[in-house]
This record gives structure tokens, sequence and C-alpha cells, in this order.
């Protein structure tokens, strides 16, 4: 999973056509910068100044270099120069088209046509407008119909929402960006470790009059399971003994 | 994939803890159904009156039975009950923490454990504020810190859209949701109907003058490999032979 992301074969370009909504604008700015993509381009926005309005920057939070890079084109050809690959995110229509996929499922396979053989691939995704999605002449044009899986009952997903959901499947597909551990992983405590630990606490919880040695029942073994279950690290055995051994000196001292 | 998403072993609630902005409360709840869920609990929201605000409604678009549910309280206690497996949306703090994991490699293995012997389980992610995150005495209660995996150089991930993957990615691991296809599947043309066609296509080509059969150069192994690549289905071969009939009765006119 940890290949150079800037690194295969694709081009990637983002296409939203006939956007209303400026927000949607400049949230789907900010999703493609997460998941380090860079190429926006708008097809008849709603409006003619969308990269400039004041929702549009608030909501892209930032992205500021995309929409300064992002294109504003009055036909879909326009927008499509280099793409080979074109993917509607729309339903196929009823009569034909191209076949729909789950995206996971299609850019696993689209990535691994990345060879050397392929050349050099662009990738468009085509985003329809937030009230009538794609027209279908847009979607007779694609190789791929996306289907997000969604609620059957309530599949009205937000148009940067969307965008976000095919920017990080994409973006995983073409190997993800590594998850960073902020911490040094644990050192696990080994078997005769938690014995140890078991011998120490059964000594303090005798002494505390919690355990009676003389009718023990299950506690041990209950204790034992406890801790295997936790996957006890070396770091809690030291802080567990440290209990028994306060438990054993109070125990020591209330005796006298 | 086409397991039933209603019946595995977990009850899933998202918690937005302190959050400021309405909008990102609508679009939560609308992010949730869109994947199947319902259970949203607020933990000292911003705005009182968040669920009935105008940018609340207006962005959960439909999505108001979520809104209806949803429980503002006070602590994050308060939040948690029946809950037993809790996901924080952050960085494993420096010091110590839950291990940090990418949603997806969680959630598969998390998935797992929905056995009879398991018992009941609740599962419940926890987003932090907009502008700080989630304190750390919040993180030190989970059993796991999800990361994201986004643009080392912009993890400014927005809140919704956060929201809006981790409910897909678990939706996916719970067995996701199937991508119905629009169309009938196409029945490909077997190799004797590609040879059909090349054949009845070479007459074609001869009668127009474009072929010339003392000197056939590579044409008809082009269209051959052309047409493997394409995997003709059956309906397209009927097409492509209507072009050569037509081109053979024209050219057959031509020469009268």
């Amino acid at each position: 999973m940890q290949t150079d992301p800037s690194s295969p074969g694709f081009r990637t370009r983002f296409v939203l056509i006939q956007t209303s909504h400026a927000g949607n604008v400049g949230a789907a700015a900010r999703a493609l910068k997460v998941m380090g993509f860079d190429e926006l381009v708008l097809v008849q926005p709603r409006w003619a100044n969308v990269l400039r309005r004041q929702e549009t920057i608030e909501r892209a939070s930032g992205a500021n270099d995309v929409l300064d890079k992002a294109r504003i084109v009055e036909t879909l050809d326009e927008a499509l120069e280099g793409m080979t690959h074109l993917c509607a995110t729309a339903m196929t229509p009823r009569d034909f088209g191209p076949p729909t996929r789950a995206p996971r499922e299609h850019f696993a396979q689209l990535a691994q046509t990345a060879t050397p053989e392929a050349g050099a691939q662009g990738v468009a995704f085509l985003f329809g407008s937030e009230r009538f999605g794609m027209r279908n002449e847009d979607v007779y044009r694609c190789h791929t119909c996306l289907s997000i899986p969604t609620n059957p009952a309530f599949g009205s997903l937000n148009l940067a929402a969307a965008v976000q959901l095919i920017a990080y499947e994409w973006r995983q597909a073409l190997g993800g960006y590594a998850v960073q551990e902020a911490t040094t992983p644990p050192v696990r405590a080994d078997a005769p470790q938690v014995a140890g630990l078991l011998a120490h606490l059964e000594q303090a919880l005798v002494a505390v009059d919690f355990l009676d040695p003389e009718a023990p029942k299950k506690l041990m073994p209950r204790l034992n399971a406890l801790f295997n279950r936790a996957q006890l690290t070396q770091e809690e055995v030291h802080i567990l003994r440290g209990v028994a051994k306060a438990m054993l000196q109070t125990a020591s001292k209330a005796s006298k």
C-alpha cells in the first residue's frame, strides 16, 4: 500500500458539469487536494465567478492552489483533452450505456493497467449538476458508470461528498498514503512475564484478604484470561507489579 | 459483498464533539443516512438549537429522520451508553494512546469479530471539533485512533467529509450495498462471429475501393486486433455487418 502516489502512469482530473452551489466547488477543491489531486475543471458552472466567490473560498479551506489552477470551460469536450478513460458518476441510462461498477472494484482493475505498454493514461471523473445529474449524451461517452454503493432507501449523496469518496478510493487504488504511527509499537509481555505478574498479584490479593488461599475458586485463572485477552505489554506488567508491591507493603504495615 | 447490511452484530453510532458549524451537522446526518446509519449524538455543540437551524436542515437534504432522533448531551459519557468499541478520528497523542490504524484495515478486522460468542457490540465513531479536534483525555478512552490516509502536505479533511468516508468504509466492511446494473449484461461475440464480421467487412472495403485485394497489407489483422481489444458484443457485430451490407449495396449501385 505504500507505493509513491505521485508516480503511477495516470493523470487524474475531476470535471464538474453545471454545478449550482459555490460551496460544493470549494468543498470539491478541498476534497481533491486532501487526496493529493489538483486538476479541477468546471463545465458551465452556474456562477461565472464561482472560483472567486466567498463561499467557494471558505469551503475550500486552504485548497486555494487547486482553485487557482482550475479551469472554467463551455463544453465537456474542452474539459477532456488528454483524458483517455472517462468515468461517469451516474447510473447507467436504462436503455443503454457503459457498464455500472462500484468504484473500489473498478479502480482496482484500472490501476493494474498502469503498465509500460499501456503508455500514459488520463482518467477523468465526471460529476453532473446537483439537481439533474448527468445528461445521457455525456454518460454515453464514458467508459464506465461509477455507482457509489448507498442506502437503497436514501441514495442522496452530496456532490462534494461524492467527489471525496471517489478521490479517496482512487488514491487508495493508486497505492494510498501511509498511516504514521505516532507512538512506538508496544512490546508485548510474554507468557512467563504474565505468569510472574499473576504470582505477584496472588500474594498481594491474599495479603489484602481478598483471596482466601484455602478457597481460591477460579480467581487467578479468571485474571489470567483477562490478561491474555488484553494482550498485556511489558510496561503494563511493570505497572501492575508495582500495584501488587504497594498492596503487599500496605498490608504489611496494617498487620504491625 | 452482498450480505444483509441490517443484520451484523453491531450497533453503530456517530458522536460529534463540540461541533461549531451547523452545516457540518446537517451534512453529517446526510452522510450517515446515505450509508444506512441513523444514530447521531452531539456532545456540547456550539448551537443549542443546532438540530433546528436552517443551515443544518438544508445540508441534511432530506435526512430529517436522523436529525429528529439525534440527541444532544453535555458529556461524552452520556453519548456512549451501549458502546463497546470506541474509534477516535484523531491522531494518537505523541506521548501515549491507542494504536493508529487506517479505517479500511481496522474495519475489516473489526467486522470479523461479529460472532455469536462476541455478543452484541456497539461501535462509536468520535469526531472532535472543527478547530481543535479531540481532547487527549477523550482519545485515551478509545480502543483505536482512525487516521484517514491523506496528502501529507494537506491533511485538512472537512468534518462532514470525514464522517462520509468513515460511514462508507464501515458500511463496506459490514457487507456493503449491491450495485445494480441498469442494463442487461451484454452477450459477447465469439471468435467465429468476429471472423464472420471481418470477412463481411473485407468484401465491403474492397467494394468501396479502400482495400486493394492485391496489396492488403495488414488492414484486416489490424481490424481484428481492434475488435478483440474492444470485446465486441453480438449486437455490435450485427450493427457492423449492417454497415458492411449497406456499403456493398451502395457500391453495387455506384457500379451500375
